[in-house]
């Protein structure tokens, strides 16, 4: 078959469209044969050298995709060659097939075509792990989720508004803002003009935001832990503003409140699994109503991986960028 | 009736046994006639004027007492004039009457005699509320408690031993650490002679610490991180190393760990009755089979406060001083 292969690290030019030997599903393992697959931050910093792939996964990039499973391997249950799925993969997304274990494959949702459904997995297991399951959001809570218009960020407004919480966004322009507000953010905020802190604030009563679901790392941790309302939650998925931050301690305690940093990728296909499930149970009834749905940017073809990855680098896009076969 | 004063902030001196007005119980609240309180680090800060009371708590220091129920105010059920209880307070403990909220008192538990008791609510309270409500310490995982000698030091490993942890403790002299062992935990780690993330890493082969009590803050952040296990939880209940430290996102994204910090004190009187209501359920029935007991370094008269204090201050201590009129 052929994959996105990294011969070296560096810039999106040393991707390339390859010939490699196909994948071999193991023991609970199914193969898809790959319609599409998305581009995420971490396959930036895997081609830069900066990620590796955890133990055992496949070396090519691509933490999601979709397809028709090509061949199931012994001891799988619950699915059947042909059927249209998508995956939340350890990596091999950026390929024509890829093999995975049957607990991360979910069904196309109602109403998703083949192609566009292979924009769901990462996102959909990142914010309802993380929002739901360690920060647990509840109905009348205010979210404020920092760049409301990723692909994360879009998924996490329209689950925050369709458990009833109330939803403020960081983006970095006027169109993103507006987007984010038609997908059912109640408060906007421009980071290029406002201190996101203050502007909670404001929107709060002084009260703060019960859960936060940042990006940035470092660079915002202060301001986040100030932002945080009484028994608040900071929940950490990104460090594209630094790894090393001040806390504030005293600041913390008066809130009794948390902060959580986690990663998708390295967990166990076990975690990996029951994250999925959940995604399943909860999600997949509101795509499948309408009432949620995927964001895609724009589609590219995969081997041109490098001009996608040149698109999440100049931060212009809304939502998810696709790469299809 | 009489009770300890603060005319000034200052040191253990500024204390004065003084006549005041009777507290008279609200709706909802009981009095107690005190036979004991307890020292806490939180009545030093508030001696010194670090730590004011929260609003409408008393102005005295004492976070705990026992005694018996001396009346009754309006609307309160489950409780009667003469009963033995203990409570955890807002404040007012030092002192020869205080008013607490019917959802804060607890019994004498069975074997325990009335002054004995009184080193129970807050060790308690804390203990339960961050280890096992928070943190959500489960059998066969390590906890590591800063200070394992402390007041809560000596709950948290009989406690943690109790439902089946394995339980690694810092303290500052071979005699304290000796007694943790007596108290079952299986790991002892001199702070002055040994660095405790190497010992603990040592002494999990590697793995980290599942849970971390912690009284340090600042100080010990930093090697508090390192030492968690994945998805390990940091409960950070005191700043006796400082309140700002530095976060390495990066370490605790790869373990997927979390930090909280609490304190019980400002806690709305709701959550108070929660957490004493999940003491008494299950903490009092370990407490009466004689699986969990209290430790008490020593008592002295209420009206030498002062003199308690500095055997807190000098941490020579091992468990609760208390208080006894």
């Amino acid at each position: 078959m052929h994959a996105i292969t990294i011969p070296e690290s560096g810039g999106p030019e040393v991707l390339q469209w390859a010939e490699v030997p196909d994948p071999v599903p193991a023991e609970g393992e199914v193969l898809i044969e790959v319609a599409a697959s998305a581009v995420n931050r971490a396959d930036l910093l895997q081609r830069q050298g900066f990620y590796d792939p955890p133990p055992g996964a496949s070396p090519y990039p691509g933490l999601e995709c979709s397809g028709r499973i090509a061949a199931l391997g012994p001891g799988v249950a619950g699915w059947a060659v042909g059927d249209e799925v998508c995956a939340l993969l350890a990596g091999g997304g950026y390929a024509e097939k890829v093999a995975v274990p049957a607990g991360q494959v979910l069904p196309v949702p109602d109403g998703v075509d083949l192609v566009t459904a292979a924009a769901l997995p990462e996102v959909t297991a990142t914010v309802w792990s993380n929002v739901f399951m360690v920060a647990h959001l509840r109905p009348g809570e205010t979210l404020l989720v920092h760049g409301g218009a990723s692909g994360i960020g879009t998924m996490a407004i329209q689950l925050a508004k369709a458990v009833g919480a109330r939803v403020a966004v960081t983006a970095g322009s006027k169109e993103k803002l507006a987007f984010c507000g038609d997908l059912g953010a109640d408060v906007l905020i421009d980071y290029r003009e406002q201190d996101f802190a203050e502007e909670i604030q404001r929107a709060t009563d002084g009260a703060g935001a019960d859960v936060i679901l940042d990006i940035m790392g470092a660079k915002y941790l202060e301001r986040n832990v100030n932002s945080l309302a009484v028994s608040g939650r900071l929940a950490i998925i990104g460090m594209q503003g630094g790894v090393k931050g001040e806390l504030n301690i005293a600041t913390l305690l008066r809130k009794r409140a948390a902060v959580t940093a986690t990663s998708l990728r390295a967990r166990p296909v076990t975690e990996k699994t029951s994250i999925v499930a959940a995604v399943r149970e909860h999600v997949w009834p509101l795509i499948g109503a309408g009432q949620v749905r995927p964001v895609v940017d724009r589609t590219l073809p995969m081997r041109d991986a490098g001009a996608a990855h040149q698109v999440l680098e100049s931060s212009g896009h809304i939502g998810k960028v696709l790469l299809v076969r």
